[in-house]
C-alpha cells in the first residue's frame, strides 16, 4: 500500500513530527463548511523548505497524496484528504524572514498569519492589507488567492505577492519572481502558483508587497431603504474616485443576526460599512462626500468617525458576522456562496438572489465586498437534512449560473477546492482542460492535493 | 517541405490576405534593435478569431512555425522568424468590440493601438493608462507584459488585463478571465498568457481595465547635481505617499541628445520628469511637495505646470528620447538594456552602470522609469563592428548580472524574446525548466513563435 509505505519512510525523516494521533487526523479532516470529514493518514509538521521537499519527494516515490494545510479556514474543502495521504501542516514554519522597509516588501514562511505579520510590522510604518476575515496563514491566503474587505483599495493576493519559493511535485525547489516591482522575464509563474490551491506545488516562502500605514483612517456606517440604493451609492462613490479602503454590504438578515450575536443595534435594513485611508483632511472629505452620495440614494443614519475604537468595534462586528449568522440557527452548517459580478450587474444579482433565497425557505443572510462586485449568501442548513442540502446546493448553483450569465465568476475569493468543481466547465469551457494540462505537466502522478481545482484525471 | 505545404493550404483559406511579397517579408523580418533580419516565408492578415484559428490549425497540421505580429515595436526580436514560417499580422483586427463604461472595462481586438483606444474612449471620461512609449498594439503589449512611464501609478499590463480570447497551438479557441474585478476560479490563465510572447497561443481579444480620466493633471521637471540625488528624491516621494503618475529619469547624456534632436534646452545634468493625477488641489499640492523634496536632495530649476501644452511638450520629448539618442550617433544601432531592481538599490545600480559604460568607450545614455526601479541604457554601436557589438553585449550582460545580485530582474518590461535567453537560467534557475514544461504542455510541437522565451527543446 503506497500510503503506508510513505508513512514508514517519513517516520525516519520527521520522527515525532509525523503524527498519526486520532486528534490530529480528526482536526485535519474537518472543514469550516458542509463537507463530510475526510481525514489524512498522517500529518507532517516540517520546519524548513528542505524538510517539505523531503516529504514531497518521499510521497512522490510512494505515489502518496500530499495536502498542504495552513490554518484550515478555507471554505471549499481545500485542505481535506478525499484520497487520504499526508497532510503537511505548515504552521510551524512561521518566521518572518526578511523585512525590507525601503523597498516595502517582506519575505515570510507560509505559516505566518496575517495578524502576526502586521504585529511584526507595527513599528515600520508599513502594513500588509489583504484581510479575508479569518486570521489565515499567508501560505493559505496565497494558495487560494484570498482577498476580502480591503481588495477594493489594495487588491487581492494576486496583486500583493512578488515572489515565491515552491516545492514541486518531484521535490525540486524553485524560486519565482524577484524583489523588483515588475518584470517581464518570462511566464508569470508567481501568478500561476497564487490561487493554485496546493495542486501544483507547496509554497514554502512568500515575498509580499507592503503598503504605507495611512496617515489617517476614518470609518462610516449608513443604512439604506433598499439593497439597490446601497449598490447605487457604491457605484457612484467608485466612479467619482472616492478612495474607499473597505465598502461592505450587510443585508437586513445579516444585520439582525449581528444584533443578536454582538449586542449591536443595527436598524432592520441593509447597511454599508466603510473605511477611508489617506491624509487627515482626505479621510474627513471622503467620509463627508460619501455621506452626500448615500443621501442621494436613500441612505439614512449616516455616521462616521475617525476614532480607532469606533472603527475596531465596527470591523469586529463585520468579522464576527459569519459566526453571528451561523449562530442564528441552532445546529446548523453552512453553504457559503461567493459569486462576483461586474458592478453594473451587482444590484440585479443581489435582488435575484434574495428573491431566490426567500422562496427556498432556507435562511440565507448576505454579506458583500460590494466595491468588487463580490458577495456571499450564507445558506444555513440542517446537516442531517438531505433535502435542505439539496435545496441549498440548487440555490448556490443558480447563483453561480446567474453570475456567469452576467459576465462574472463562480468564485470571487474562496477558490474552487472540492466545492466548485461542478461549475468549472460552465465558467471556463475548454480553458478548464488547459488548467488540466498544466496540472499534468507539473504533477503527472496527481499526488498534489488530489481532488481539487482541476478536472479529474482520466 | 512543411512550411511550403502550409502556405499552399493557407492560400486557399486567405486568398490575397496571405502575402509573399518581398516588401512584406522584409518588413516582418526586421526589428527595431540590433538583430539581423529573419524574415518569415509568408505573412497572413486574418480578420477574425476564426481565421486566426484556421491559420494556426493549418500550421499545426504542417508543423509550420507561427509568429504573431502587432506593430513590430518590440525590442528583443520577439516578432522575428528565426525558423521561417508564417507571421500572423494582426493589425487588421483593430475593432474596439465593447465598451462598458459603468464597469470601467473594454474589450478590443489585438490590433487596436493604445492611442487608437484612447481616442475611442475620449468622450467616456475613461482612459487606458499603460504607455510603453511606442504606439504599440494592445495585443503586443499584452503578449510582452508591457508597462512604461505610468506603471508606477496604474501598474503594468499584468494589472490591467481582465480576460483574453486565445487561439491555442492546436487551433482551439479558449476564453480566460471574466469581467468581474477579481476571481479565484482556478489557475490564472489570463496572467499566464500576459507576457507569454506568442509562445503559448495567439491573443485575439483582450478585455482591459480602464481608469477614470483624472480631474486634473500637473507636470514638473527638475534638474539634479547627481543621479543619486534624483533617486533619493524618488524614494522619498514614494515613501511619503505622493501619488506620482509618472516619474522618469533622463541622465545627462540623454538630456544632451534630446536637446540636439528636439531643440530642448535641458541643462547638462540628470533630470526627473514628473506627472501628477488627481483633484485640482491635489495635483498642485503634489507638485509643490515634490519640489520641496527635490530641493532637499540637490534639485534645481524645479518647474511645474498644470497646462496641457507644457505637459504635451514634455512627454513628446520623453517619447522621442529613444530616437534622439539613436540620432546622436550616425549610422548606429542599439542594444537597449532593461534591468529593474528594488528601489533601495537603484542609485547603486545606476552609478555602477554609468561607470561601466564610461570605461567601455561606447555611448550609453540612460532613461529610467525610476519609480519602479527600472532603467534602460541605450548602447549605441556601429552595426558593422563586431568588437563594439561584443563590448556592448558584455556590458549588457554585466548589468543583468548586477541586477540579479541586487534582487532584481534582467527585464522590467521589454521581455525575453531572443535577446535575453542567455540570462534566463541566471534569473530563474530550475524555474526556467518549469516554463519549458508549460510550453511543452501547450505546444508540444513547438510551432508557436519558436526560438523565444523558453529553453530550446531537446
Amino acid at each position: 500500500m503506497s500510503i503506508s509505505s510513505a508513512i514508514d519512510a517519513l517516520t525516519s525523516v520527521l520522527g515525532d513530527r509525523l503524527s498519526r494521533s486520532k486528534s490530529d487526523l480528526d482536526i485535519h479532516g474537518r472543514s469550516e463548511t458542509h463537507f463530510a470529514p475526510m481525514p489524512p493518514d498522517a500529518v507532517a509538521y516540517p520546519l524548513t523548505t528542505t524538510e517539505v521537499a523531503a516529504v514531497v519527494r518521499t510521497c512522490a516515490e510512494h505515489n502518496c497524496p500530499v495536502i498542504p494545510w495552513g490554518t484550515g479556514t478555507s471554505l471549499e474543502g481545500h485542505s481535506l484528504a478525499p484520497q487520504g495521504g499526508i497532510t503537511i501542516n505548515l504552521s510551524r514554519m512561521d518566521a518572518v524572514l526578511t523585512t525590507n522597509a525601503p523597498d516595502m516588501d517582506v519575505t515570510v514562511q507560509p505559516g505566518v498569519t496575517r495578524e502576526a505579520l502586521n504585529t511584526h510590522l507595527r513599528d515600520t510604518g508599513l502594513f500588509f492589507p489583504v484581510d479575508p476575515g479569518a486570521n489565515a496563514s499567508l501560505g493559505g491566503m496565497t494558495a487560494t488567492r484570498a482577498s476580502g474587505t480591503t481588495a477594493v483599495r489594495y487588491g487581492t493576493m494576486r496583486d500583493n505577492v512578488l515572489g515565491l519559493t515552491v516545492v514541486m511535485a518531484d521535490g525540486r525547489v524553485v524560486q519565482t519572481g524577484t524583489r523588483a516591482r515588475k518584470s517581464s522575464a518570462g511566464y508569470d509563474l508567481t501568478g500561476l502558483f497564487v490561487g493554485s490551491e496546493g495542486t501544483l506545488g507547496i509554497i514554502t516562502e512568500i515575498t509580499l508587497r507592503l503598503h504605507g500605514q495611512p496617515q489617517a483612517i476614518s470609518s462610516a456606517i449608513c443604512g439604506f431603504d433598499t439593497v439597490a440604493g446601497a449598490v447605487d451609492a457604491v457605484m457612484d462613490a467608485i466612479q467619482m474616485g472616492i478612495q474607499v479602503a473597505r465598502i461592505e454590504l450587510v443585508d437586513t438578515a445579516s444585520a439582525l443576526a449581528v444584533n443578536a450575536y454582538s449586542g449591536a443595534d443595527f436598524p432592520a435594513c441593509p447597511h454599508l460599512l466603510l473605511e477611508f485611508h489617506g491624509s487627515d483632511t482626505a479621510v474627513v472629505e471622503d467620509a463627508a462626500s460619501f455621506g452626500e452620495i448615500a443621501t442621494d440614494h436613500g441612505g439614512h443614519g449616516f455616521e462616521w468617525s475617525a476614532k480607532a475604537e469606533d472603527r475596531n468595534r465596527l470591523w469586529k462586528m463585520r468579522h464576527d458576522a459569519y459566526y453571528a449568522i451561523l449562530a442564528s440557527r441552532k445546529g446548523t452548517t453552512a453553504i457559503v456562496t461567493d459569486v462576483c459580478v461586474p458592478i453594473s450587474r451587482l444590484a440585479d444579482a443581489l435582488l435575484a438572489t434574495q428573491n431566490d433565497i426567500a422562496s427556498s425557505g432556507i435562511p440565507g443572510p448576505i454579506l458583500g465586498h460590494v466595491g468588487d462586485g463580490n458577495f456571499h449568501a450564507i445558506l444555513l442548513i440542517d446537516p442531517d437534512s438531505p433535502s435542505e442540502m439539496d435545496t441549498a446546493k440548487a440555490l448556490a448553483s443558480r447563483m453561480a449560473t446567474r453570475a456567469l450569465d452576467m459576465g462574472g465568476t463562480i468564485t470571487g475569493e474562496h477558490g474552487v477546492g472540492m466545492g466548485k468543481l461542478d461549475k468549472m466547465t460552465a465558467e471556463h469551457g475548454d480553458a478548464w482542460a488547459v488548467m488540466g494540462a498544466i496540472k499534468a505537466a507539473f504533477d503527472p502522478d496527481g499526488i498534489m492535493n488530489p481532488g481539487k481545482l482541476v478536472p479529474p484525471a482520466n
